[in-house]
């Protein structure tokens, strides 16, 4: 299925456009129009314009339309869409729950649904989400208010759950980052995980795909389409404890096993993590950082109860923390006569003037495959910027860096450190699991090969 | 121990103060000045003033000194303890490293320390340490350097890394809560968790402990000091993977069998966390709501897939998600007929004006003991800040908020419920472990009487 005309238009209707604040119609067109293109607000009972834009009465009444934003109940959509298809709209977002996460009566009206727009060709987003954004290209497309300050960035958030969509969204706009894109999926019609995947793999402003799974028919599909993407993914897998009864009346899903499902994902070459915090890190450390060429962790560490905390997650998130190499060692004594501890997380106490040296000693050590830093920041030394710029590219190694202190007198130095190519992180358990999550990426890629799984349809949703 | 004149000076002398920038007797000076009390930099090669106060030669030249920030290096300490004992000093803080994490020399300087500590009364606060703070009454005795922009809060932060103890209280700033003690304990040379523990358990501007812990020599002391508080104390137990030696060097202390610790600290009545964020969401949940009458969680969600995030973390940290009441599922189907989903989770499908009266419902349902309430923030709508205002009291019951949204327009909102008495977290994972963590609690406490475990010296560090 082609999903341009979904995910890149040229132009959009939104059918069901109100003046009244209280509908999704309203708050749809307010999002849609930042959009550089025709954006048509179309209702049959629409006087005058809305947003600037003159009401049409029907889609069909404007010609070319790639895109049409459904905010019309459950009921109306067949219709709607048959307009669309008669319209020769391409894509299609339906906002309205009460389909197959609904019950018997849902489900039919779902396949009316999907009926119609195979007949059309439509790729349908929904029905049962809150949209999506593409904040590069000014589209979104989300009934959310707010959704304008989401800024523009190199991860793409694919979730289950609109709800989740936006929650990531938003944290990643208050974490400084932002996404390249945001797509909630509802109940997956016609447009599930695996369209998603591979439309965002090809997207120019996507270097990292984050998905959240709640669950879904064909396990297997979803696998192979991770497997074969060339941009990194991971995965957060909800739905360990029992809450199939729920998740079901989300998004008409089965939660599946849990644990079939983690295996799966690593099996197929995907790691996975346990919060959307860890998801939204993740993310972000594969799409600003090389490969790493293995699973091996240096952490140097400023201070050591941080440090600590950071070299037993790493350790219980699968990563390892090996013996530096003898000239590695030799040359951090050589830095700093007397180290605290010369081990792997190097200690040095506190920070330091000669602290980035420690970094790149570190860093361009063979042994090492990713390096993650932990500094409370101290206003009158700043952090390592100058050493750390472009480090994981001269050394080819991941550079993480985890601090905390006083907010404002640091964001400075945190935003120089994020433009020299160092992910910043705060609270140590989040460096050290998008750190671990990075080695596990380069351990279960291996040499680009995934290995096929032994058993067949082991994993299915 | 009387730590009074450690924590709660009258009077403070930096012994090492120095004009150089780059010492510890500088930043500690530069903190300790905002201190509203006499403050004597004391130095006798230091001429002239240092932040408007003149130098002093000996600390045996001023009387009545209450607390001693000791910034000279390892070896000096014993004499310039000695001159604080003659000088009837009752309080020291020793940032100098060196001691017992470093081998048999600093032992042996250790126990020098802490004879002449005992022989004079003077309650020691490292050595090994990043100092204290105590916000509300400007005692800001750290040598980092922002600590003047912690704000006082009412959570007592007791950890054994200083470097923890920082990244903790700038933590807690960055989230707007503060704290109402930040303290390094370090070595722990006279001044340990008990002592600490004891001390803040009698702090007016205390509502909640939390523990950051390696291990310690005496851990059955530790756990029957936690039973005695009657402060709710949680705490976060360090090191499941092997990070013994690392952990030696650093604060002399070994991390213990871990998961002894963990079923200690229960067996004694205090929940244990998982992360440093992990902590801090639990202390303000201790802090500002009531204790629950037991382990029951009932969760009203907005959007469907953040929900399902949290009843499955709920499930997962041991929360119990029961049936709600004939009562209320009549209550909400009169607020909302055709509700989503009416079980528990309580899902809306989206944020609504009545949205307020659902939680209301939940928060007096008998068989519910903490409610947790998951909203994106949508700027028309506003949080129901007036339904819940005050809820936790008039229902009796703890009622935590989680949200997302654009950062800027919703900051006012966050704050609003904050000052109603309704804790706001970010991430849904943060607030269903704050939630269980609470519901832990009172599983834990029971009726108030923790039993005495079973086996005797069962948890010994």
């Amino acid at each position: 299925m082609n999903l341009q005309r979904l995910f890149d238009p040229g132009s959009v209707a939104v059918v069901g456009a109100s003046t009244n604040e209280d509908k999704i119609g309203h708050e749809a067109m307010a999002s849609a129009v930042r959009f550089d293109g025709p954006v048509y607000p179309v209702n049959p009972s629409g006087e005058g314009t809305l947003f600037g834009e003159p009401f049409v009465d029907s889609v069909t009444d404007v010609d070319g339309v790639d895109l049409a934003l459904v905010c019309v109940p459950a009921p109306v959509v067949p219709d709607v869409l048959a307009e669309c298809g008669e319209a020769g709209v391409g894509g299609a977002v339906i906002y309205a729950g009460g389909f197959a996460e609904a019950g018997e009566e849902g489900e039919e009206l779902q396949r009316a649904v999907v009926d119609v727009a195979d007949e059309h060709g439509i790729a349908l987003l929904g029905p049962n989400t809150s949209g999506y954004l593409v904040p590069g290209d000014e589209l979104r497309f989300s009934f959310a208010s707010g959704v304008e300050d989401v800024p523009a960035g190199d991860v793409a958030v694919l979730a289950q759950s609109g709800g989740v969509a936006h929650d990531l969204a938003f944290r990643s706009t208050r974490e400084g980052y932002g996404v390249s894109a945001m797509v909630g999926l509802g109940n997956r019609a016609n447009v599930g995980f695996e369209e998603a995947i591979a439309y965002f793999d090809g997207h120019a402003d996507t270097d990292a795909i984050v998905l959240h799974v709640e669950g879904t028919d064909d396990a297997r599909s979803l696998l192979e389409t991770c497997r074969d993407a060339e941009t990194p993914v991971a995965a957060y897998k909800v739905g360990q404890s029992d809450v199939g009864e729920f998740a079901e009346s989300h998004t008409g899903a089965l939660t599946g096993d849990h644990d079939l499902y983690l295996a799966g994902f690593e099996q197929y070459g995907v790691p996975t993590v346990d919060s959307t915090a860890a998801l939204l890190d993740a993310g972000v450390a594969l799409a600003h950082e090389p490969e790493p060429s293995g699973g091996n962790v240096g952490v140097v560490t400023a201070q050591a109860g941080p440090g600590i905390i950071i070299a037993d997650r790493l350790q219980r998130a699968g990563a390892a923390l090996p013996e530096l190499g003898a000239e590695t060692r030799e040359r951090i004594d050589g830095i700093l006569p007397g180290i605290t501890f010369s081990g792997n997380p190097v200690d040095t106490g506190r920070p330091m003037p000669e602290f980035g040296e420690v970094v790149e000693a570190v860093a361009t050590d063979d042994a090492i495959d990713v390096v993650l830093v932990y500094e409370l920041f101290e206003e009158a030394l700043g952090f390592p910027v100058e050493a750390l710029d472009g480090l994981h590219e001269t050394a080819d190694t991941p550079v993480l860096f985890v601090s905390e202190g006083p907010p404002e007198a640091m964001d400075d130095q945190v935003d120089a450190l994020r433009e020299a190519g160092v992910p910043v992180y705060f609270q140590p358990e989040r460096g050290a699991e998008a750190a671990a999550t990075l080695a596990r990426y380069a351990s279960l890629r291996g040499d680009g090969v995934v290995p096929e799984p032994a058993a067949d349809g082991e994993v299915n949703g």
